[in-house]
């Protein structure tokens, strides 16, 4: 069982996940490369492999479960960094504080196809992909002990992908990370100087300036953000306004597939198969919530659900490490200018 | 000249260094290796191949500026990510805040031999190369534009480091980073509630608990924190409660080469020369300095300067970019016996 302990002076939670317990040894390098082919433990055929699935789309009424025959499968990472058992027991330690590591680890394999990715796709496939995760995000708020689901994908080695084959994978804490309490706040107190919604705001600006915006359909757009921490950094925005994703309509998971699959080809276009981590931001799961001991919120309906793309083609060194302070060398308006001028070879 | 650009969305600066602007092409691959030998720049009688010295420490008194004969050499960095000429300019763009990119960025060559680390360095020269970090940071101080000096260093390519010969970096700021601001917030929370500075608090709970105390002397103590985000996280705190480094006594600086050289030896013992970076958190410049815009504060006097050591063994992947929250698979304890068992091969 692994442990979030809070950490006092930078104001933050982190899990100690003593269950994959590394020695020295098993920390000697980070990956570089991803683990290859022949026994891939994601392709069809091999799902015994693999803890029991937990859904299965696609495979036909007579399949038997962990079995062939799927289009997309999720299962519990075998080497879970939070588990769904027992109380949180939530408890000081001295001056320190710690729970227990409640929550859930899934894996979804987005395809029995080892060679695909999201640029290659076809868009009905990417309308399943995004119905599951929409699906699993509203099953996982069903345990109110679950604050917060990030779902979210490392596509390349660079960017933590330990397996090639095309995988996501959903993480349920039993807190609000950092990143997510922060936008929380900003759109909060955004909404309590003006009464409009953060998202929606910048969203009508980079409209109107038209310098950012890389794509755009009817329900979705595709920006660099003004700010972005990463060269060729996007945020996928819907224009309708709400604060989770569960709120998605069937007309919109068409739209936002498309939109993903073409801005995964267009970066792959321009960059040559960059690595990149793909997350989804929605709201936390409960009426109220906890954001740091003390300090409980109410429900964020003036939160904007969002996916952000970050490409990993810069390193992350000292200066971000030590300061959450990026160095961004290419400006989001020139990374704007080349992804509008490839069309993706859909 | 680059530019600071204000995140709304997630309450955070983001320097864009157009001046070093990266095409697609420049950005295909993260380098995994540093730049070998034969050209190096920063060993001695390369001296021309860098901007002209701010500083330089150990050439006898005939020796001239920009030549061989310096044991320790400060230059300005050759591609800088902020530059110290003309006015901030703070401006609204529309919804967004943006201010020029006015700062400092220099590289301390920490020595004239190429293959040494913090590690192998003796005492006396760690010594000369702390007290450069110090008046570096009183000197930049001076130009209240700089509102926080951050000194760091990357140690091998996956830390970030691009040349291999030994040396740390000085960015200077015109704003107070994230992860600085919040651990002001923190230490002024406890500070108002408590009046006892949460550094002294945590420092003296690890003293006693003495689960997680690597080494120590009169001066100082190393600690692995009990919140850390990375595998053999370390962190070096002062005993004598100051907010700033600046502050360091000749005695102190002593104390500290030892600490740090022989945390860098054991490190290299138990890791096999693992990539880290090292950065120095000490207080803001100005006595009143500017969070993020509209609130301002007063000089911190309840915030204690420290230094932390991050190993970079695990990926920093989708789930820690995308929340800021971190899994660590080495308990810090786990860590503090074997960095307690070996001795460093000084």
């Amino acid at each position: 069982m692994s442990e979030l302990r809070f950490d006092l002076i930078q104001g933050r939670w982190v899990i100690i996940a003593t269950d994959r317990s590394r020695r020295p040894h098993d920390l000697r390098s980070v990956s570089q490369s991803v683990t290859e082919p022949s026994f891939c433990p994601f392709c069809p055929g091999q799902e015994r492999r693999t803890p029991p699935e937990i859904l299965a789309i696609g495979r036909p009424p007579n399949g038997a479960p962990n079995g062939p025959g799927w289009q997309i499968r999720v299962i519990p990472n075998k080497y879970p960094a939070l588990s769904v058992e027992g109380d949180l027991e939530r408890r000081g330690v001295g001056l320190f504080d710690r729970m227990r590591g409640v929550g859930a680890h899934e894996v979804v394999i987005e395809t029995p196809e080892h060679e695909a990715d999201l640029g290659t796709l076809p868009d009905e496939h990417l309308v399943r992909l995004l119905r599951v995760f929409r699906d699993r995000l509203a099953d996982l708020y069903r345990d109110r002990r679950l604050k917060y689901v990030l779902i979210f994908k490392n596509q390349g080695a660079v960017a933590g992908a330990t397996l090639a084959h095309p995988h996501s994978q959903i993480i349920a804490t039993p807190i609000i990370p950092r990143i997510v309490a922060q936008e929380l706040n900003q759109a909060r107190q955004h909404f309590e100087a003006k009464e409009r919604c953060l998202f929606c705001d910048v969203l009508n600006e980079e409209l109107e300036r038209d310098e950012r915006i890389v794509l755009e359909n009817p329900h979705f757009v595709v920006l660099a953000p003004y700010a972005s921490r990463f060269p060729f950094e996007l945020m996928i925005l819907p224009r309708r306004h709400a604060a989770a994703m569960t709120a998605i309509t069937d007309e919109e998971l068409a739209a936002l597939a498309g939109c993903l699959g073409e801005a995964a080809r267009r970066l792959h276009r321009v960059l040559a198969d960059p690595p990149y981590n793909l997350v989804f931001h929605t709201a936390p799961n409960t009426e109220a919530f906890l954001t740091k001991p003390g300090a409980w919120q109410t429900l964020p309906h003036d939160y904007h659900w969002h996916l952000e793309i970050l490409p990993r083609l810069t390193q992350v060194a000292g200066f971000e490490t030590g300061t959450d302070f990026y160095i961004n060398p290419t400006a989001p308006e020139e990374a704007t200018r080349f992804l509008r001028e490839v069309e993706g070879a859909g």
